[in-house]
């Protein structure tokens, strides 16, 4: 069924064929997504690795930034801020200082907890969301997605629960399962995630004498849906968080990303217990894989020597870049620039979905982030629309990479940050008619008495 | 007993007070030089960590990066590279044009594998070590640390057996220590790991019905005794883990660094599934924190799902300043210059060490590198001997930093790279004076009868 993507993907890396991974071998929940870059050949170790490795989910997000650079697919499957709006003379200026100030220092080893100049700097871009912290108050790190493993290291012994969101953000879930733990994704309305649920959870959870380590949230435009968990929803979390005594992780990379509505206080600003991650990513550059986590010291200590062992320190060129074009750079100004690019973006995408797409289809309406979710009826399986779409050009994340437990069948996560308006129409364009393709073909069969009879009203993102 | 110490830590970061860890909390053999940033605080989340971050080893060498920053101390400690002969000019125009270039691909997410491009000139500096490798054999990694960090994540489950070198990196047991193996380390001779006492511990554990993982080896300039794995042995060696199909996991971060003697054959060039680790911490810059895994593909496909998880990507920033670094700087001339100091520096805390310290202590002689290690007699506790050190402005790391299972203890090593040939003088003149007044003590113990008669004739560096 994935035949086509294979082989695109065989034909540009140059392996010979595609080999179907063994059952036992797949990531649980990963369904026909799954792929491997194996070359037939045998390997001798196969009985040496450890367990987590063959119950590691791979990413469809770094598997998917394959596709998108064909020229010919539009990508809206990637989480790739758009970068163009960066001062570039000015940058590059930055990057040739931190050799002439202090190259002695950015191209030597630094500390794991991160340079106090850079770490004094991230203070004033926390302060800019209303977050008071001290350099002591965090550790750097190279991109939140080593926080993410970083979590996983310090709380998850293998069999733990975690909860997270339902949707919740793939490269999180992927971290996490390096550690082998049971994770609960608890269902998202248009509040955020819903606490009712959550504490529904937590007791079946204390019935079976389990206490999760952790409750993982993205408030602000949740990756993947667009989500954005209310004021109220907010003080009821950390409530209830507060009363089971489990801690809270509030993942933030796109909390300055907000080009609508009101911005909202960030979980930490309300709880200082509350574990804080912040990033470069996308107010700057990924490329310098410079993030931070702000969190209460007791637990720092633990991030510090998880650090020690993973990687010694992040590195301090990219660390003193950061220093420099935050602080001699008019930063905010090219945010302004990306966040009217990524409305625009937002805003073409979803008139496009209004123009193309069936009408017992529904999507979210982000004020903010890269990302919006798309919700089609019950039958309806975005796997298996996958290889019709990257045959028209299109990539997008089916929405069970977004859950550990295979949920998610029927919606998609779609990126708007990347593509031009006019590719996200012409995108949207190509996807609909493969969209309605397949429900063409849903349909001939239910008439057919071939597939059971659906409600086929507007679903709501959902399931 | 290590007071001075903790006290100055705790001046320097504002630190109140010194809290002594409970009992199980301490990383296993950590000793007496275990010790905590805690304040005197509650940790309601005590209960939710999990069991691998209550093992995990303290870096002395990190802490020890803490104690060099005081301007009085002469770090022999760390190791931290001379990168003062890099043509700063040079790399500040490479650090620009990396912006100005192609800077919308330097500062945007990258591939989980690594640039292409940064692959191909990895393959160039590999060939000047004999190495013949494609840009397909190799994972680019935040450093080797990060390297190290996969290989546990990609072979242990907890309790499983490794074998590394005794003594072996710190770094590399405190990797190691996250995924909870049993390391055995095998004693080395002159001519690197004994190989005899290898398969003799590969038997025992074999009638136990147990497999190690890997063998861990430095061959070049082993840290931390500066010991080179002979010819004969790399041959040796690879023959008994072919038989007994193990993989060998090859540590080379020195092999460009050789200053004296005549290159050797790298064990990847003489046995293709040697897992090869090199990086350009000591032949550019650490704080770029780049590195790379060579090895036979299957295991680089879990190689990349363990980056995935944990970082997505290394800089991409930093691959495209290694690049032009590599390619349009002459990298050796600055290399030339870094060598020519450490051989003066080596040969300075040869002198010293001759002219100052007892007959019954002797000491390697690296022809690489930039560590040597010292060999005391065996009631010599070199972690007792360390707090005197430190208020004579000497810091060193105790020897059993470098065995997992308190081995060590009359040994320790020194790093003669960062410092002037001065100051290297300077430092073991103190060190000496240290020694001997401690020397002194115990003979007066052992002449009142307080002590065992022990050996006092020439030890080698074997304990």
């Amino acid at each position: 069924m994935c035949v086509l993507f294979f082989r695109e993907r065989a034909s540009r890396s140059g392996e010979k064929t595609f080999v179907k991974m063994q059952e036992k071998h797949r990531p649980v929940g990963w369904g026909e997504f799954w792929m491997s870059d194996s070359k037939i050949s045998f390997d001798e170790w196969d009985g040496l690795y450890a367990d987590r490795i063959m119950q590691m989910r791979r990413s469809a997000v770094r598997d998917l930034f394959a596709a998108i650079s064909r020229p010919d697919v539009i990508g809206l499957s990637g989480g790739m801020p758009d970068i163009s709006s960066l001062p570039l003379d000015e940058v590059a200026e930055c990057a040739k200082r931190c050799v002439t100030v202090e190259g002695l220092k950015a191209l030597q080893y630094g500390s794991s907890d991160g340079r106090i100049e850079c770490r004094r700097t991230v203070c004033k871009i926390l302060a800019v969301q209303g977050i008071e912290a001290k350099p002591e108050d965090m550790i750097l790190t190279s991109g939140s997605q080593q926080a993410l493993d970083f979590l996983g290291r310090v709380f998850i012994n293998a069999g733990d629960d975690i909860i997270c969101e339902g949707p919740s953000y793939l490269g999180a879930l992927q971290a996490f399962s390096a550690y082998q733990p049971r994770v609960h994704c608890i269902e998202m309305d248009e509040d955020g995630i819903r606490v009712d649920l959550l504490e529904q959870k937590l007791q079946e959870l204390k019935s079976a004498g389990r206490r999760p380590k952790f409750i993982y949230v993205i408030p602000n435009f949740n990756n993947p849906s667009g989500i954005t968990m209310s004021l109220e929803r907010r003080h009821l979390l950390l409530e209830l968080a507060h009363r089971w005594n489990i801690p809270v992780v509030e993942d933030d990379p796109y909390g300055l990303i907000r080009y609508e509505g009101q911005d909202l206080t960030r979980l930490k600003t309300l709880d200082d217990q509350v574990i804080y991650l912040g990033t470069t990513s996308k107010i700057f550059a990924p490329g310098l894989r410079l993030a931070w986590i702000v969190a209460p010291h007791h637990f720092l200590e633990r991030i510090n020597l998880s650090k020690q062992g993973a990687d010694l320190c992040t590195s301090p060129f990219n660390m003193v870049l950061a220093e420099h074009y935050f602080n001699e750079v008019n930063w905010q100004a090219a945010l302004e620039v990306s966040k009217t690019r990524y409305r625009e973006r937002k805003n073409a995408m979803l008139a496009a979905l209004e123009e193309f797409f069936p009408e017992d289809v529904s999507w979210t309406h982000p004020e903010g982030g890269l990302f919006l979710w798309v919700s089609f009826p019950p039958y309806f399986d975005t796997n298996q629309l996958l290889p019709a779409a990257l045959e028209k050009g299109v990539a997008y994340v089916p929405g069970t990479n977004c859950y550990p437990d295979g949920r998610g069948t029927s919606s998609m996560r779609l990126c708007y940050s990347f593509e031009t308006p006019e590719h996200i129409h012409e995108a949207i364009s190509r996807l609909a008619s493969c969209v309605q393709d397949r429900m063409a073909l849903y349909r001939a069969f239910r008439e057919a008495g071939a597939l059971p009879e659906t409600a086929s009203t507007k679903h709501s993102y959902r399931q």
